[in-house]
């Protein structure tokens, strides 16, 4: 149950040509951009509830909160004086807000102060709760951050003095969860049970009956199932409903299991999960696949064009989910969720100047087809309901964290990104090097620069079929190293990385006929600027040699791939012919699929039909 | 531009494997149960304007109409006492329901008598109008008809008051057309030529600026192009906007144009027509490819599964249009159209029984995808809007006139299904017998039981690549015979009807990769119910000889097709793999796509995966 820890963030560095490039952009514009936004728009103004007077949102506080949450964690990373002093200043106006009983929200005080806690379905209010004190918790031991850590004690003891099943309390959940991992993570960080137990009443009442949101709403006809509403958790065996809402429920059950050892709750979250990874995820690691209620639909179902959805930010409340499910069990098939949405979904959901976003992650854009869905197939540089670009300020500055899992004796390398790290192991301080192109390249060394005694485990991820490990030039047969290590001793990981041809299950009806391109963990798409033809048009010819290339406009070291395709076409315009269409031999580029959208828009495909003799 | 008109239904007997069928159910039981229908949702009770208090809808009207229609068309055909007894009751009901200026509509008069004309765009007035108007034309030689065609003209003397340029009048537009083709139809029937004038008007007048919608409501918001009301019509290129609207509107355009001699509207039909015909239009005739608004979207936007409309009135509508076009034009493009539309979207809509209607005609039904469109895979009974019921009741009942187009001194044979008939040719009155089994067989005889002087033209089809003529034993080159008949004469037609592969363009993305099975004009689908494996994992071995076959529980000597397949699967259940497929060779067997769903719910599709060496 609690086989491994988070080193956290702080004294990784990140030295790869992926997530350090994101985190770089992230800090140096993402969070300025968001900043700016976060202005511009009166969401901080909005805290400010005697001389504000203009416009309000009910979900306006967790987007200030996360972008604050960014900026916390990029001041733990680095000092930014500019940076800095937005978190004081806007610490100071957040708390500013709070009511004298603790509670906390820029929309429900002042002339909206009658409506508190009215709608728990549908007002996101302990949502916003839920992220304002993630935020307090990343800001903790920076300027301020003690000031907003004890608001938010304050807050989180006004919701527990509403919230339970006590004699001068009431029943309730939020419509949006996130109040639950948030809870848990003021427990971890305050060591007061009560936040802990907190959490444990909102997961374990959920869904229970009498349903709290029939009792608050008896008229309300939407769909229970929609907000995870509709059973106790405990009976759930598959991920539906809204998916954030979901990932966000399931990796608070998971910090519960894990705080409380409960292995009944702990084997719940494995159950949904195993459905997510087997039956519901894109190849990229989005879920979330429909558009309507931006849900999960059901097993195989998943669309790639105009009618997904495949958020943003459920991307990465998946990597969240699949790390803590890693840390609590050890299984690498958490990991291999996880690095394929950190290096694929997550990625796409953002562009490389850092700040242009989208909602929708598609896997195909088709102007042939009418678009359904509301996503835009170009990113935009914000949202009225802008959860997603706040989302990416919080996510891609605590990246680093995800490379390992320690334990008391033993240090996993989870993904092997190049960078310097400092970790804890046990009682020891255990630095560590990685020096790599990965995820371009399979090849990378581990300087051990600390003499130290702990066990070195190596991550085989599921896409690699034939690795070799050395440690200090002798080849190794396992892939954890158990030994006294000394300053100066390297150990070689050599995955093979060639150009994977994925095949899916013919009971996804989509992607019929087609394969995707995918080299180690990164998943490829062929955008049409790169071709000769139309995307649709092309068909992969699997027996003819794919090559590594490079193609202008991406990142310097970028693998492209190149190969050989045949082109499907009628040589008129007619709609239908009993004639076969004509063939052409055309050479095709496939980019990685993170980095699509960034030289226009353009139509884009990850699943491509296949031609094999 | 006056190359052929329509004989009329009156005097073609069908006698074919498939139409005379339909017909004969339409009576039987599409009819009677419309009619019980019809009475049980007061429909008919809403023309109680003192008595009847209940319910009423601003569509109700229409569906009447057609109810009534098609028992005018059924009782023309044959003597029916209970069809008959409707007949003349319901036409007591309407009339009484006529106010004293002509006015006549159940929702607009008592009680909500001051809203009359006050929202054109979408309260159906004038399309209810137009359906009670042809229902009296089609009425007008029966027991009760001259009482009907008498307020009909009423009522549109009472509209061509109101509505046109002149200075005690308003202009207006119909939301819903309908109306233009009624007043030509009731100009046609009378003889007055008022009513040509007015449909004429709202022809010319439409989409001119200042636009009357926009007037009528200044903050409509929503789409003109919806309305076919955004330019004047003789300014259109394409089909768009709501398809049912959209060729009720072009419908009447072609009326107009022939009846005023305006080769430039005509030549304006033409060029939408070619947009639907080459651009718009599935395999098997449907129309308005989205469920968004039952509209008409993009050139090669052709969803075949949940998002997809293709609604049968609209198919039925381009039948009309098709054959008016036909007409004017003498083109076979014409024919094909109406042809593929007749014997595939058109009855795809309603069950063998006849009692059970499609809305949407789906082209792919597949269980493992999420539903989107809120058209049911599963015929329903009646809808609260039911036009697509009440539509086959008067479109079926005629289906007999499009057989044939006559002139002064030709027959047209559009359709060579069997049949006897008795044709007006200039002063001579033809009758024809036609013996086959068409359109499950391509080899006719056609009796001549007449002496007369005319041209015969037989159509050669557009799907027939290969035929031969022989008129009383000898081969004729030309599909036009003109010679002086005899009774005993006897025309042989062969059309080859192997088993077409259709291959559909790549520029309609859902179909790369897929081919349609066609045989004459019928489309042909996969029907789950018929296969050892799921249709999305069917490959289609086009180099394997194709048989016809029998399959239980469809009508005796309905030919399927029998085949060869190659299935793809996993043999797990995982969802992606590096690893190829699992392939296996199957017998599939595919069914008349207008016959599905008469054995329960079934996964199916018309485009299929294809596999050729």
């Amino acid at each position: 149950m609690n086989k491994y820890n988070s080193p956290g963030f702080a004294h990784i560095r990140l030295a790869d040509p992926v997530l350090e490039k994101r985190l770089d952009v992230c800090i140096k514009s993402t969070i300025p951009a968001a900043v700016s936004k976060t202005i511009e728009t009166n969401r901080i103004n909005a805290f400010d509830i005697k001389n504000y007077h203009g416009e309000r949102h009910i979900y306006w506080d967790s987007d200030v909160a996360k972008v604050l949450e960014g900026i916390a964690n990029a001041l733990t990373i680095q000092p930014d004086e500019k940076l800095l002093s937005v978190l004081t200043d806007w610490i100071d106006k957040i708390v500013d807000c709070q009511q004298e009983d603790g509670y906390l929200n820029s929309y429900f005080s002042g002339e909206n102060a009658s409506d508190r806690w009215k709608n728990l379905r549908s007002w996101h209010e302990l949502y916003c709760a839920g992220h304002l004190m993630e935020a307090a918790v990343a800001a903790k031991d920076l300027p301020g951050g003690k000031k907003f850590l004890d608001a938010m004690c304050r807050y989180a003891d006004c919701i527990c003095d509403v919230f339970g099943p006590g004699e001068n309390q009431r029943r309730g959940w939020p419509g949006h969860e996130e109040i639950e991992l948030a809870l848990i993570r003021l427990y971890q960080a305050t060591g007061n049970k009560r936040y802990l137990k907190q959490a444990q009443y909102f997961i374990n009442d959920r869904g229970t009956t009498p349903n709290v949101f029939l009792e608050e709403d008896p008229g309300f006809t939407g769909m229970l199932i929609n907000l995870q509403a509709d059973k106790p958790v405990r009976e759930m065996t598959e991920a539906y409903g809204h998916a954030v809402r979901a990932v966000y429920l399931y990796a608070g059950m998971v910090d519960l299991a894990k705080e409380t050892n409960d292995s009944e709750l702990l084997a719940v979250c494995e159950k949904i999960f195993d459905n997510i990874r087997t039956k519901r995820m894109y190849v990229t690691g989005g879920i979330g696949s429909s558009f309507k209620g931006e849900t999960f639909t059901k097993d195989y179902d998943l669309a790639n064009g105009s009618l997904m959805y495949a958020e943003s930010c459920a991307a990465m409340g998946l990597v969240q989910l699949a790390y803590r499910l890693f840390n609590c069990t050890g299984k690498d098939i958490y990991l291999d969720v996880l690095e394929t949405a950190l290096y694929n979904s997550v990625p796409a959901g953002i562009s490389l100047a850092g700040e242009e976003f989208f909602y929708t992650n598609y896997l195909e854009v088709d102007s042939n087809l009418q678009t359904y869905n509301y996503g835009s197939p170009v990113r935009q540089k914000w949202f009225s309901c802008s959860c997603c670009p706040t989302s990416f300020c919080r996510f891609l500055t605590q990246t680093g964290k995800f490379l390992y899992s320690v334990s008391d004796n033993e240090i996993c390398v989870n993904i092997p990104a190049a960078n310097f790290s400092e970790l804890s192991v046990g009682s020891q301080t255990v630095k560590l090097r990685i020096e790599g192109n990965y995820p371009y390249d399979g090849n990378v060394r581990i300087f051990i620069e600390s003499d130290a005694i702990f066990s070195l485990r190596l991550r085989i991820p599921g896409w690699c079929r034939s690795y070799q490990i050395k440690c200090c030039g002798k080849v190794y047969d396992s892939p954890v190293i158990s030994r006294q290590w000394r300053t100066g001793d390297v150990v070689e990981l050599d995955l093979d990385m060639p150009v994977d041809t994925v095949f899916c299950n013919p009971q996804v009806t989509n992607n019929t006929g087609r394969i995707a391109l995918r080299r180690g963990p990164v998943v490829y798409a062929l955008e049409e600027i790169d071709q000769s033809a139309p995307v649709r048009e092309l068909i992969i010819d699997t027996q003819e040699p794919m090559t590594l290339t490079s193609v202008p406009g991406l990142p310097e070291g970028t693998p492209a791939i190149s190969g050989s395709a045949i082109r499907e076409f009628f040589e008129d315009d007619s709609l239908y012919s009993v004639s076969s269409p004509e063939y052409q031999t055309l050479p095709f580029i496939a980019i990685p699929y993170a980095l699509w959208q960034n030289r226009g828009p353009s139509n884009m495909s990850v699943w491509v039909r296949f031609f094999s003799r």
